[in-house]
C-alpha cells in the first residue's frame, strides 16, 4: 500500500423500469466497479450497459454476487448451504463474464454484495462458500481477485492461495479494535464531508484512522469504497478523489495481488 | 446427411426441490443434450449436476435459453425486445458456459426453449434477437451452434454464417407443405410407438416423412428431439435408438457445421 | 356526462430498495388511485403504505394487477390462457383487499396494469379473463367496478352486468376513428401544458376532444387518467385539477355505476 | 383434547409445469389442509384447485406463509424484519382468502411454512410478526386460528389472545426435555411405520410420547401434522388414521378455540 489506491463502488443496480444511482456520474471518480448481476439487481440490459460504461471511463470490472433476493436488494441474510452459496457466485460471475467478453473486456475481481458482502468478513461458512467458487471458476479459467472486507474472506484466501484486496469502508465508524460500528448504533455512520475526506487521507497514508473514542486504528486498504447512489455521495466521492490526488496518491486499480 | 445422426432432449429442468424429468437415464440415450439455465427452469445446483451428468455420460452440451417466466415454464409468447431476446440468451449462456468451464468441458450449442423455440422458426424478429446472441458470444469467444427447428432462425443463420443444425421432432405430425400441425388439432402429435420409430428411421434414412395426409414431406434433420420428461418417452426414445443403430445409423453429436 | 369526473393515476410503484414517482405529491390531485399489486411492482410494505397514503388522501382505492413480469414491468405482452388471466387477477386483487382490510378500508375498482390495460381494451381474450375474475370475486364478496379504457372490457362488462367506468388518457393523440394513434409513431403523446389541460376540459365538459387531423372525436370518460412518475406530470395534473376546478367541474371519485 | 384430533398436511405446494406430491390422495385422510400461497410454491391455478380441492373432500382450509424463496422451498431461513414478516403474512393470506372465496369458502387457519415455520417456535422476533398479521387481520375480519408446533408462537398467541392449536410432529424424534432431535441428527426422525402409528396414538389417547432416550415426555397436540409428499407417507397417514378410528378417537377439524 501507501502511495496508491484503488476506488470502487457498486453499480449497475438498477432492475428494469426502476433506476439506482447515477452510474455514469460515479464512473467518472473509479477505477473499479462492482457491478450487480441480476440476484438482487442488475437485469441483462443495465449489465451490458454497466460493462459499457466501464470501458467508457476505462473502469476495472469486477462482478457483484448476491443472495437471491431482489425486493430485499440482497440485504437480508440468508441461511444458504455451502454449495448453494458457491454455484450462486459462478452463475451470477458467468452471466457478467458473458457480458463483459462481448463487449471485449474481462472481468476482474469479485466483491459478494450487501449482507453476503458482510456475512464473508465475519462468518467462515460464506466465506469458504464464496471462496469454493473462486477456486473452482480458477481451476479452468481466470484467476479472479476477491475484494472483500477485512475479515473471513481476507483470510481464506489467504489460506487457500487466492488473490485478495481488502477495501476499507470511509463512511464507517470503528470500534477501538477495528470492528465496524454496529449499524444499529447511531454513530455506525460517518456523514461529515470534511471528516470522510480526512479519513480517506488517513487510511491510504497512513494506514490508519481514529475510532469513535478517539483511539489510532490500524486498517489495511488498497481500495476504497465510494458510493453513488445519492447527489451527495458522489460529490463526496469526487472531494475524496481530489484530496488524494492533491496529496500525491496515484489512484489506479489494484494491482493483480500475487496470490495469497 | 444420411448414416449419421445426434439424439437430443431438455435435461435439467428441474428446479429447487421440484423435479421434472429423469435426466439419468433418458441421458443414456443421447448424445447431445439442451441444459436449462434458470429463466424457465434449472437453478444452478441443477446446472451443476446437469453439466456433471453429460460428463458422465459422454454427451455434448448445448444451452436452452427460455423467456423469463418460471410459473409459465417458458411456453408463453413474451412481447420481447430483439435486445431483450439478445441480453437474456447472453446471461443464460454465460451462467451455463461457468458450470461447464468449472467441470472442465464446454457448451458447444445453443438451443432456445419452448415458445422461443417455436418462434425462432416463425418469426423473424425472435430469430435475430437469438443471432444476434450468437454473433455477440462469438466475436471475443467460442462460436457456438446454432440447434432449431427449420426455419427463421435456420435462415437467419445461414445468412450471417454462422454454424446451425436442424432437429426432427419426431412425435409432431407435419401438414401437406412440410410445417407442424397446430397444437391445438388433435392429431398435432404421433402417440404411436411404432409409428415414432418408424418415423425416425426415415427422416434419418431417407430425409422424409409421411404428412398427416399420407403425402411424403421431405425433411433435414441432422439431429432428433427426444423426450425424458415421463418414463413411457424414455422407453420411446430407447427404442428409437436400437431401431436407427439396427439400421446401421451411426448415433453421435452433431458435427462443428461449418458456417452458414 | 358533464360536471363530475374522477381523476386517478397509479401508484404503488416502487419495489424493494427501488423507487417509482411521487406518490405522496400526486395523491393530493386524485380522487382514486390503482395501486400495483406485486406482480409488476408494488412489495407487500409499499401496497400497506400505498393503502395508508390514499386513507390519508382521502382517495378512493383500486387494484393495478398486471402481468407477471417484474423485470418487463407489466410492459410486454404475454400469452396467457383465460384460467391464467383470471386466477393472475384474483390473486392480486385479493392480496390488495388483504391490506385495505387491515387498514379499515375497501378496494373498491380493478383497472389491468400496462399491457395487460391496453389488451384488454383491444382484445376479448383478454377482456373475458379480466371479467372472469371480476364476476368470480363478485359471487360471494363485493362487486368491483372495472375501470378501463374504452373497447373489449367496456363491452364485455356490459354484456355480463359488470359495473364499469372508462378512463380517458388526456396524453394520448388519436386517430380520426377515435382509436388511439400508435406508440410507435411519434405523433403517439401529446407533451404540451396547455394542449393537455385544454383537451382534458373539452373530453370533460363537452365529450369530445380534437383527433390529429383536427377532427372532432366523441370520447367517454368519467375518469381522467393522471401521471406522477416525473414532477412534470405531476406539475400538469395540478394544472388540469385546478382547471377543471375552475370551470365549475366537481372533481370526485366516480359513482359506484349501476351494473351494466 | 383427548378423544378428538385434527389431521392436517401440506398441500398446494406445485408450481407452474413442477409437481409435488399427491394432494388428491392425501386430503383423503385429512380434516385440515395448509395451502401454500406462491411464495414458496403454490402458483394462482394450484391455490384455485386446491381450494377446490378441500372442498370436494369436506376439508378445512388453512394458509400456509412462507419466505419468499421459491428456489430454496423456504426451507432456508431469511433476516426479516418483522414488518416485512407481517406483510408477507397478509399477502399471501389475502390472497389466499381471495381463491376461498370465490369458491364460496373461508380461510380458516394459518400455518407458517418451513423454515419461517421452525422460527416462530423458537424465535420470538419472527413470532411477534406473525402474530402482528393475524391481529391487523382481525382488527376488520375474520380471526383466523394459528396452528404451529408449540413454542414462542403459541406463547405470544396466548399473550395477544389470539385462538392457536398446537399440531403434534409424529415423525421427530424427541429430546428428553421435549425439544425436538437437531435435523442434523441422525435420529431426528423416526421412519418406522409402526412405530408412527404407536406414537400417534399415544400422542392423542396419553398426552405423551417416548423420548429417543425412553423417556415419557409430555406434549400438547389438537392436531397431528401428516406427510403427503411420498406414495409411502400417504400410506402411513392412512394407517394413522385407520388406528386413531379404531381406538375411537373422533377425526375432526380443531374447534375453533377460544381466543388465548
Amino acid at each position: 500500500m501507501g502511495s496508491t489506491v484503488d476506488l470502487v463502488a457498486d453499480i449497475g443496480e438498477s432492475f428494469g423500469s426502476w433506476t439506482m444511482g447515477d452510474d455514469a456520474h460515479i464512473l467518472r471518480t473509479l477505477t473499479s466497479a462492482n457491478i450487480a448481476c441480476g440476484f438482487h439487481a442488475g437485469d441483462p440490459r443495465t449489465m451490458k450497459r454497466s460493462i459499457e460504461l466501464c470501458l467508457e471511463h476505462d473502469v476495472s470490472i469486477g462482478a457483484h454476487p448476491s443472495f437471491p433476493d431482489l425486493v430485499g436488494f440482497g440485504r437480508r441474510a440468508m441461511e444458504l448451504s455451502r454449495e448453494e452459496i458457491a454455484t450462486d457466485v459462478i452463475y451470477q460471475v458467468g452471466a457478467l463474464q458473458a457480458f463483459a467478453r462481448t463487449a471485449g473486456t474481462e472481468v476482474r475481481h469479485v466483491s459478494p454484495h450487501g449482507r453476503l458482502g458482510t456475512l464473508v468478513g465475519t462468518d467462515p461458512h460464506y466465506a469458504k462458500g464464496v471462496a469454493d467458487a473462486i477456486e473452482q471458476i480458477a481451476a479452468n479459467g481466470p484467476t479472479l481477485t476477491l475484494l472483500t472486507m477485512t475479515g473471513e474472506l481476507e483470510r481464506e484466501a489467504h489460506a487457500r492461495g487466492l488473490p485478495v484486496v481488502v477495501y476499507g469502508l470511509v463512511d464507517r465508524n470503528l470500534e477501538d479494535d477495528g470492528t465496524l460500528v454496529s449499524r444499529r448504533d447511531p454513530e455506525a455512520l460517518v456523514h461529515d464531508e470534511d471528516a470522510l475526506v480526512e479519513r480517506a487521507l488517513s487510511m491510504v497514508l497512513d494506514g490508519s484512522v481514529t475510532s469513535r473514542h478517539g483511539k489510532r486504528v490500524e486498517v489495511t486498504c488498497d481500495s476504497l469504497l465510494m458510493h453513488g447512489d445519492h447527489p451527495s455521495s458522489v460529490r463526496t466521492a469526487e472531494r475524496i478523489r481530489a484530496a488524494l490526488e492533491e496529496a500525491g496518491v496515484e489512484i489506479a486499480p489494484f494491482a493483480r495481488p500475487t496470490a495469497g
